[in-house]
């Protein structure tokens, strides 16, 4: 897709991610467990429709901003798995959750109490239990304090118990879930979903995936470069390219691309703390070494002169998310033709 | 300014500002030098406009899309200070040019002949030369390289030499500088102004001082953890902070707040390599540990179960020109009252 290209570009290859969306779903289907991508990877409508076309459930996102546009856009039902704390944040929730089917996750009585004040006590709402299964991150530590969310939820009206949900499945979750699913069943207390989620857990064989019900993922559908080292995508699988142009070469083993940290993202991220800052395609021994705002530093030490002043190159990035999330729109494109450019509506939807 | 504030937010306090416009502006003058702030750290055409009304020469952007938000907006003259390089950003750059006040900046023989092939011949646009003094980045090495590029500007119709600029200023250009001038006096060739830049350079004493005529900055403005760290900035002359609540509270000595590296950017730079991403303010114990993307990480174990759930803290950033590019908007205050929010009008302008 060079061309006449306005570089720096964000560009996505339609093919892979079709094939990429119907190998997700595939795994999860294989694994009997329903599927429910992330909205964070891409932050299109366009896309998440064609998720759920592909049969998914209902689609994760991680803030009510973010979940408005994608409800907007006919994309449902809505899981946000983030905890929301707050009067405005409860007031949002509640008004999104009286137009749209939308689901929550809650770590904190607070968080329970404040859905349970807002919400419509008519209302069947999800509530989901975020377990701390070993991420350190949010979520309750044990499942015992699982166990007396879930029956404060199930005690508030227009609130309902949804499951317990993690991220990312790591290894010990096996038997915090099986540890959770004895002390519920002491308890009398159905467990109607337990949802696990994370990329890289999606192709191996966790053992979690026994007790689990719902796989989350997100990255598979562009893959980055930790998905790579992860092995959840090849370099052929990775859909999103960010396409760059050498603006200065200023020594044989070094040379400067158009695109820094404003559009690659200063992200290392899981498996890919190693001081580089993208794969360049086609080009292993062009090391992206360091990265300013608008300027990418290529190492060519390993193969002096080998770039020169014009010439664009692709870079599969560390990590697509936060790619995604800098971009005001990427382009389009099949087959190498371009389809179009496409405002990235849910970018920035922080709040 | 918290009240019932929607978080994460990006505050931006103008009483501090104006007193960073107002003290750069006064360090440039004592220097005898003329001032150019940078348009990256704020991207906000209102606050180029203070920055001329103060007594800034012109500015500076890095890249064309950016210096049209702000062409448009009515500021000038504008210094891209960035190689252009291919077909599309000569015929950019013409366009603005022919419309605008546009200086550029070139470090080789293609940029100058690019620029030259499609800018009004009748013109007379300056060119700076870029000088790589000691960053590493881009720029010519040596001085007798940057008279070769100036004579070739000067031959060129519609072009004339504009002057020598380098970012930022190490020890080394002052060296650097020195023998440019005595390079280019042997030649016969005056060099019209010498451009050093740099918010942590610019309250130093750098001998480079002495030659240059010129001063770059941007960051000030808003100051960040990094200015802390170099002494540019305290953090009362720190006018961006991030408001972020408190959503999860899993652990006495852990707690996680609703600002992750898409509000507050993965980006450590230089003098905060240290693994921290930011400061909070009036908890100098609080350790902002990790960013995930919605997710900001709080180490309490300096200060065990000091934070709860819903409170609000006040973040300064590391770097304030990565929070600014990842922002929709800013929300402006004075004196403790809401100004407004404004769009962050040149946010994303990578192109």
């Amino acid at each position: 897709v060079h061309g006449d290209l306005d570089t720096p570009v964000v560009a996505i290859d339609l093919d892979v991610v079709d094939r990429n969306i119907s190998r997700m779903q595939a795994r999860a289907t294989a694994l009997g467990l329903d599927f429910r991508p992330h909205m964070k990877t891409h932050k299109l409508p366009l896309l998440a429709h064609r998720q759920l076309e592909a049969g998914a459930v209902g689609v994760a996102c991680q803030k009510v901003s973010e979940a408005w546009v994608m409800a907007a856009s006919g994309v449902g039902p809505i899981l946000i798995t983030y905890p929301l704390i707050g009067e405005v944040k409860w007031r949002q929730a509640a008004r999104l959750a009286a137009e749209f089917e939308i689901e929550f996750q809650v770590d904190s009585e607070v968080g329970v109490e404040g859905l349970a004040a807002h919400l419509d006590p008519a209302g069947e709402t999800p509530v989901w239990v975020d377990c701390d299964t070993g991420r350190w991150r949010t979520g309750v530590s044990e499942p015992s304090d699982a166990l007396s969310l879930a029956k404060l939820i199930d005690s508030r009206p227009g609130l309902r118990f949804g499951g317990l949900i993690t991220h990312p499945a790591p290894e010990e979750a096996h038997a915090w879930f099986a540890e959770a699913r004895s002390v519920f069943g002491t308890a009398g207390i159905a467990i109607p979903a337990m949802s696990v989620g994370g990329t890289p857990v999606s192709f191996s064989d966790a053992p979690v995936f026994e007790l689990a019900t719902e796989l989350r993922a997100g990255t598979y559908i562009y893959g980055d470069r930790a998905c790579i080292a992860a092995g959840s995508n090849t370099e052929e699988q990775c859909a999103m390219r960010v396409h760059a142009t050498v603006v200065s070469t200023p020594a044989a083993d070094r040379a400067i691309i158009d695109a820094g940290s404003k559009v690659l993202s200063s992200d290392e991220t899981d498996g890919v703390r190693d001081g580089t800052y993208g794969h360049v395609v086609g080009m292993s021994e062009v090391k992206v070494s360091a990265l300013t705002e608008e300027h990418g530093h290529l190492d060519l030490s390993a193969c002096p002169g080998d770039l020169e002043l014009g010439q664009v190159i692709e870079v599969i990035p560390n990590h697509a998310c936060v790619v995604t999330n800098l971009a005001d729109e990427v382009l389009l494109h099949r087959s190498g033709q371009t389809v179009g450019a496409v405002p990235v509506a849910a970018r920035g939807r922080s709040r």
